[in-house]
Order: C-alpha cells, then structure tokens, then sequence
C-alpha cells in the first residue's frame, strides 16, 4: 500500500452547540477543506463517523445526506458506528481507501450531539455498545466499567483503593489543566486548577469513580482531508504521514481474561506499530481515550508505554505530563476538552496533527515539538479498539 | 488494486426467525466459512451491515460482539450503515481491504431482524433514511417515496396510471413467481400465480401502490468470504470473480431534478462498469433492489438496460424473466425472496454466486448458466446506491 498524509484539520468547538448533525460535521468539513487548500471538488469520497444520530435525531443514512449538503456531487460515503470508535474506525478506512490507490483525495470526520441528547438518555444508549445479552441484561453502564476496572486494578497491583484513587485524580488533574488552556475544549478556562481533592470529594458516580473522574457528553465534529503522500505537497508545505494503523475486537467483557489487561488493544496497538515499523519508545505524544481516570491509566499500560500495573504511578509522579515522555492527553483528552463521541477519534488525530505541525494551542504545545504522535481510541467494553500512528516524516 | 474472489458465501432463510441478530450472522457466516474450505483461523478482518439493531435489539458496536461469537480472536470488525445499502457498502468495503493487499481473506456479511420489529416500527424507523429535516417533516416514508416515482414515471412517458399500474404488477409476478421456487425465500411456495388482478386488487398502501407491488420485511442473514485471487484455487474450485464496485450518494430527494433518474445509482453503476471494463449488455443476470415495483424498473433503466421510459415495458414483454436478458431478480428479489435490511446487499451477492455457479434453485436458475452477474442495492431515497460486478473469470 502507498503511503498517506493528512493535509488539513479541523474541529469544531466542544460542548453544547445546538446545532444538527448536519451542521456540526459541515462546520468542521467545511474548515478542514480550507485549511487542506483543496476544494469540494478535490474530494472523491467520504467518510464519517456517528453513533447517535438516529436515537437523538432521527437521522440514519446520514452519508449521501452530508453529501449533499456539503455539495460533493454524488461521491460514495460511507458511515460508521463502532461506539465511542466510530470516529477513528471511519479515518483508518478512509486511510486504506486512498493507501490502495483506489481515491487520491478524501474526506474523513465525526459528529456527535451526546450534550443535546442529555447525560442520562446517553447513558443508556451508550449502554447499549455492550453486549445487549451479556451484559446490557444486567443494567452495566460505562461508569460501572471503568470502575471495575479501577477495583481490579487495585486488586492485581496490590495498591489499595485510596492510595489508588489519588494516583487516578492525578488524570483529571492533568488533563482538566490542558482543557483550560484549549479555547476548542469544553471546559476552556475551567477547572485548571483542580486539586487532588477536588476529584476524591466530587459526586459520586460509580464509587470509586466520582464526577471528577469521567469526561463529559459532549456535541461537537472534527474533519481530516487525507491525500496520496505522494500529491501531498501540491496542497500544504505540512503534510503529516499516516504511519500505521491498527484495530482490534474482543466480544463481551465477561469472555475475558482481565478487563485492565484488554487483548483488543494489545492487538490494535501492536499492529499499528508493526506498520509503522515503530514501538511505544518512540512516540513523543498520544491522545489516549481517557472517558474515565482508570481508562488512561490502563490504555497507558495495554500500549505498552508503561509496565503492567506501573501506569497510575507514572501519572502520579507527572511523567505523562508536558515536560514527560509521552505526553498524555495534551489537548485536554476527552475529560478536559469534551467526548463528542462520533467525533472523539478524528479529534484526536487532529489533536496530533497540530502538535507535529508546532500549532497546538499556547498550553498543550509538546516542547520540543513532537515527531511522532499516536491515537488511541476505545469503542464499548473494550470491543472495538483502534490506534493511529502519525509522524512529520516519511516511512 | 489487485483482483478478488468470492471462495464462499451463504444465506439463512428469510422470514421469521426468533433470533438474535448475533445468531442469525453467526449462521449465514459458519455456513460461509464452511463453504469457502477455510476455518476461522484465517479470516482477518469482519465487515457487517445491520441497520436497526440499536432500536429494536438494543445493540450497537455489534462488530465486536460477533468477532467474540465467532472465536475469530481479536481481529478487526467494522460496521456499516448505509440504510437498505448496508450490506452492499460493507461488500465493496471489504473487498477494497483484500484489493489494496492489506488482508488476504475476510469476511463480510449483515443481519437485520425487521419481521421481529415489526411493520409499523420498522417503516416508522426506516423513514429515517429520509432526511430528517426536509423530509422526516413531511411525514414521509418509503411506500411514499416510490409512489411518487411511479406517479412521476406515468407523467414524464405519457403512460396512463393505470396501464403503468399494469405493467408494475408484472415486476411482482415475476419476482414472486421466483420467490416461491426459492427454498431459502420468505415466500416460498407461496404467491408463486398472482395474475395482474391480484396485484391492483391488494390492499392499497400509498396509492397507486398496492400491498402486492410492496416487498415485506424480514429477518435473516447472509455472508461472503473474500480472498485475494491469486490464492483463492487453493480454497474452492469455483472462485467467483469481484470484476468490478461501486457506490453513489444524493442527499435529500428535493435536491434532485427527477427521482426515477436518480443521479447516485447513474453514478455507482457507471463506476463500476468501468472498474469492470463491461457495460450493461454484458450483463447475463442482476439482483435489483426492487423494495417496490416501481424501484426495480427504474432502477433497470438507471443502470443502463433499458431506454430511459422503456424499463415497464420490457418487464411487461418478459424481457427480464428468465428466458429474457438481462435476467432481473431470478431469486424473488426483496419482493418474494425478502428484505432482512442489512442482509440484503449481501444476500443479492449470494444469489448471482450461485447463478454463476449454476447452483441457483431449480426454477430460479439462468440458463445458459450466466458468465456475468451484478447487483444494484439502494439505501433510502437514493441517498445510498452501490453495485457489484461479479464473473466467472478474471479481468
């Protein structure tokens, strides 16, 4: 397969936005279309990820309608759903479409109005990414999740769970600190000071996870424009390279060996690093699918950045902060700049883009720039999991 | 890109099942597996339509739970929705992971359960294909749509109501006339003499069109495997050749200038011939997506069988019966094999297999046995349109 760069980027603004779908993706296609210097008719396909249209909106097939909106005449596009995935799922396809040669130019982003929709009709829905005969039966949603995962990992490691939790606050510290100074974030100018208990003594989600530990619902869309490597000059003296992709699967949680050790991303994450003919040593930068403070930590370990079981002290003693290696969740991640779940995964990748260009907001800028930058995205009980591996440099 | 075969492929029967939508997949799928001579060892990636599993099932991010039920270890799993469409979306997708090289063998199927859902719900829901702005508004749903394109067809060509009325009847004649010679269809044995009466004197649903010029809904599944064509002869005798893909979009139906030549399928089906380097008079057999009489002769002339105005007049001639060329629908067609949704691309690919193959039921098989088959599947108001190309020898 040939190679593919990201020639342009962008995102709308996170939180409540009162906009349609429609609008939302159109705000940020329209933007990342300008900022690639390319033109509608550049592009020869789309792709885009959406999770809750038709529950909230009562849209589906939602594909030839941003088509149309977006006046692209009658190019394929093609939507995807794989939960809180959907979004990088959609840019790792739209990736292999233009490495087989197929298409030279296309389209790829994300949508979402889980803010419109309202936490607890979301909640639900979003319940419905786990197994609906395993698992939906027994009422689990993600907050009970990620705080089972957070127990076992108490348990496993040996750390008990009080000491564990202020490891796990330092997660929301960090990236609530970046989400303040990320004018797209949700929570621009909030909560950048929040202090270890701030987080212990928050509203009780799903005990031992408070409200400080778990990102918001967010409305918002993010858009990529991707090209041949080859043509990728023609439109930007900044094309960033796609230099690996990975996706991986498990099924229902209950036919798992151990939830903070989730074999889909070990997969995922190894694949991408195959590709790229890299390893987690080399990268300078990631946006991890942080939704809770116990998923950071574990997809921290699962990518292979940290031993096992050595994550929440690396969060703790602030090596995942600007200044460490790598740097975590610069941006704000999902809990500091917001969780517009169908957009999360091409935000991130945008997230990337801008820190290897050097534009990152004035806060979140990685110094020295970075080189090499990844994404990792989660989708349900870890059942659809997909990474990206971005660089400034050719394979 | 490199050539692609078909080494297996399956379909459960359609009708009412009482199934989940995981164990209707899992059929169609082992049943495929078995088929293709592989295990599911070497399956590599998993590729799935399925539209309305989030409302009437509860479940979304479905690709990974099916990964889990299949034993296929963690390997990557995408689903699609592109409404009616979505099989077909996640055929050409998947075939586009075996082109580029990427995957040796994969797996594509859908499923959809909308007998289990219901008429009522699943016409309310699938209405949301529409866009849910300038045409969820009205009120609209599919019955509506192709009334009026069978009302548009009657003033464009001068051809009275009720002689077109006529002519339409004959598409549901022939295509139950299959449906009930097809042990896998919904209405076997069943429908297999309706008379021209029988069609204009059925319930009315959206005037002019009757219960009997509507497909039902269903619940069913159907699966291909995919590999690379330069090891298929090591799996099957047989490898049905993928010759050529493509797929269209439009947007809302106000945006078009005429809904019996929508702009999408044009598009889809030329891209396709040309990939293929064939034209429609190379076409020995096709599935059409005839949801209502009036789509399957529209869509025969968008696709380039028939003269713009001449489509009703050739299935009233017998033109497209067996016998005729090309052969329209020789497996009942959605209208009397059935429409499971997501399933249904799919299973149009399973039927022209078999036509190649010359393993079709008896009564529905072409004869001389077809060299060169396609497919034609439509996704809401012509929002979403894709085409396959299939024969029995390589480009």
């Amino acid at each position: 397969v040939r190679d593919v760069a990201i020639i342009g980027s962008a995102q709308t603004k996170f939180g409540k936005l009162g906009k349609s779908n429609t609008e939302l993706f159109c705000d940020a296609s329209l933007r990342a279309i300008e900022n690639a210097n390319v033109t509608q008719k550049d592009i020869e396909a789309l792709f885009v990820g959406n999770v809750l249209g038709g529950f909230e909106e009562g849209q589906i097939n939602i594909g030839g309608h941003l088509v149309g909106a977006l006046h692209l005449g009658n190019i394929p596009a093609t939507r995807f759903e794989g939960a809180c995935c959907s979004g990088t799922v959609a840019f790792r396809d739209a990736y292999m479409w233009v490495a087989s040669g197929f298409y030279d130019i296309v389209l790829v982003g994300g949508m979402e109005r889980a803010m419109v929709m309202g936490t607890p009709y979301s909640t639900r829905t979003f319940a419905m990414a786990n197994d609906c005969k395993y698992e939906g039966t027994t009422g689990i949603t993600f907050p009970g999740v990620f705080a089972m995962a957070a127990r076992r990992y108490s348990k496993i490691y040996d750390v008990p769970l009080d000491k564990l939790r202020e490891k796990m606050a330092h997660v929301s510290i960090k990236n609530h600190k970046h989400g303040a100074l990320n004018p797209h974030a949700q929570f621009y100018q909030k909560m950048g000071n929040l202090k270890v208990e701030d987080v212990l003594n928050s509203t009780v989600v799903c005990d031992p996870l408070t409200l400080m530990d778990c990102c918001p619902f967010s409305d918002g869309a993010a858009a990529v424009v991707l090209a041949s490597a080859d043509i990728a000059r023609r439109y930007t003296d900044e094309p960033i390279y796609v230099l690996g992709v990975g996706q991986g699967s498990l099924g229902h949680m209950g036919a798992q060996a151990d939830i903070t050790k989730p074999a889909s991303r070990v997969f995922s994450a190894k694949n991408a690093f195959k590709q790229a003919g890299l390893g987690p040593k080399d990268v300078d930068v990631v946006e991890i699918h942080d939704c809770f403070t116990s998923a950071e930590i574990i997809a921290s370990e699962a990518i292979g950045f940290f031993d096992w079981g050595k994550g929440a002290d690396a969060v703790e003693a602030g090596e995942t902060d600007i200044g460490g290696r790598p740097v975590i969740n610069p941006s704000g991640g999902l809990m500091g700049k917001g969780h517009p779940i169908g957009a999360t995964g091409v935000a991130q990748v945008h997230a990337i883009v801008e820190q290897i260009k050097g534009k990152a907001p004035k806060g979140n800028q990685v110094d020295p720039v970075p080189e090499i930058g990844m994404t990792d995205t989660l989708g349900g009980g870890f059942n659809t999991i997909a990474h990206t591996i971005l660089g400034r440099s050719r394979r």
